[in-house]
């Protein structure tokens, strides 16, 4: 670039920093993109889903079964993150990451079944996942990025449908970010107080058995507590990174998965957007350890995706203020002090 | 409406209430528009421009003649709201409601000269403008609306170009918001110190003479110390509102203008929605008093409706919602507890 991403906002025509954190955002495309007038379409989400054996345990406020009635609505694209991506030019892509089922009487073109297996197994009584159901797992994310990137888009969205999956969120926010216990587990989709305290109790033990083994074998720590979704979507997030896209964060359970990306494949962080800060008190903890603000503070807490889309035109935004406004110097133009 | 907005938004197929301040932004656009589909678009901007006698006291950091080169800048379509409003498929009107000038050489389709004078009078030494140049600044305004309105339009934007017109609206934020002096006046387009003072000073000063004729001659007292470009704004909304277009509102200067409106035509402010609280620090409690919260705070103070035009597509995202996602009982999902 030949001249720096602030520097080049500060010699538009309009007074300097008077856009706040519209030019931080624009700094940060420019940073990301290594480019002046960064770009911002074409852009895709892929929606990764996974069940979880933890969901035994009475985690969450839904049944699994729900997962697999989402993944039916959202290939009907009629859930939240068709009606969101639709309204700003999102390619969505849909893609069973292990989800105990049914299959889709009839599957659109939009929707891959990849699926590890069945489901996790349950994190509170033993491993989620072994060490080659990671590999399978982050392997689906890796694929579904390279051909996004193939298609051609530039920003990158990963979403999840998986019922129960905020308590591997939460055991992941402790395990690579330090969160407490009362910050990590919060309420998810609806959990009332007794079972926040049953997840809260299952969250604290499998943290226990996992981080010890942490620092040797990190795979095999993340694998203990984490779901096919997680992992699949910090394979895409890691291989965006990897090859330069513009990566826009969604929230805590996304979150999770680019903490485990930026442990395992650094300098994936660097790549990111944080689309929001989301109502699970964790998700502030995971961004910070991060080196990520969020674009919004809205309470959102749906997942799919959706409150990364609701962000996205944020981002159209700070690319049409870096490309498309005159130079002061062009106009004329000087301050009378 | 055969449903509430916030009970419509609960039957949908996501966990209720898990889209936080969007779904606070959709019941707001379903009861404005009084539809459980609210629409978002054709939408449309109008910028209106006007110079400042005050400007001669030295409470801008710019000269009056930015006015004109910016109105040549937004004419040429190459401003930071022709970039935003492209950018967001807003249709972009340019009004000089009383400018300077110079006159455009060759002004585009999208601009029309209505000045009511070649600026206001110093409304440090009398009154900014005349009970009848107030009527023609404001009929300027209904003009307008009425325009975009049978062209179409949903949504209605107005901005503002018009250096020194912070003095202005800091006024009107004390005289009908009863915002304290230290809170009404800030920095407007980057301000110095010195500057500020005298701009304090002059506010003070102008408001005192202003204040005791408000409320039996509330025009008289509004003219004194407003500015054509904030009074077309009024008389924009004001005509908005009556015709049933949602109002999206830009910063500081706009929300003065949206006092004006609620003052003389009660009722404007419950079609509005506040895109942001702009940097300037009058602002938060201009729109306190208009009972607005705002969807963005991120520190612009640009004008131009360039802060609403950033917000203008979470109201896509809000009318998305509402409008495109399956209803819960038609995918058969329930709640596990």
């Amino acid at each position: 670039m030949t001249r720096a991403p602030q520097a080049h906002l500060d010699a538009l025509a309009k007074p300097q920093r008077s856009l706040g954190t519209l030019e931080t955002l624009a700094v940060r495309l420019m940073t990301i993109q290594r480019r002046l007038d960064p770009v911002t379409r074409p852009r895709a989400l892929v929606v990764f889903a996974g069940d979880h054996g933890v969901v035994a345990q009475g985690v969450s406020a839904w049944p699994s079964a729900v997962t697999g009635m989402m993944v039916a609505t959202i290939a009907a694209g009629k859930a939240t993150s068709s009606a969101l991506a639709a309204a700003h030019g999102c390619d969505l892509r849909l893609v069973d990451a292990g989800t105990l089922g049914p299959p889709l009487a009839a599957p659109p073109q939009f929707y891959r079944d990849a699926g590890v297996a069945r489901g996790t197994a349950d994190l509170s009584q033993g491993p989620a996942m072994s060490g080659a159901q990671f590999a399978a797992a982050w392997a689906i994310g890796t694929g579904e990025a390279g051909e996004a990137l193939d298609r051609g888009a530039v920003v990158l969205i990963a979403g999840e449908m998986g019922i129960g999956n905020t308590t591997p969120a939460a055991c992941l926010t402790m395990l690579l970010a330090g969160a407490p216990l009362a910050d990590a587990v919060g309420r998810g989709a609806g959990a009332d107080d007794a079972v926040l305290i049953r997840k809260r109790d299952v969250v604290r033990d499998a943290v226990e058995r996992a981080l010890p083994r942490l620092a040797a074998d990190p795979v095999a720590a993340i694998a203990a507590v984490a779901g096919f979704e997680i992992v699949a979507m910090a394979g895409f997030f890691a291989e965006g990174a990897r090859r330069g896209a513009t990566l826009l964060l969604d929230g805590y359970v996304a979150t999770a998965a680019a903490l485990i990306a930026e442990r395992l494949s650094p300098g994936t962080a660097a790549m990111m957007i944080a689309g929001h800060r989301s109502a699970e008190p964790g998700h502030g903890a995971a961004l910070a350890h991060l080196g990520l603000a969020p674009l919004l503070d809205w309470g959102m807490r749906l997942g799919e995706g959706s409150g990364a889309l609701v962000a996205l035109p944020l981002l159209d935004s700070a690319a049409a203020l870096a490309c498309d406004v005159a130079l002061l110097a062009d106009i004329g133009a000087a301050r009378a002090d």
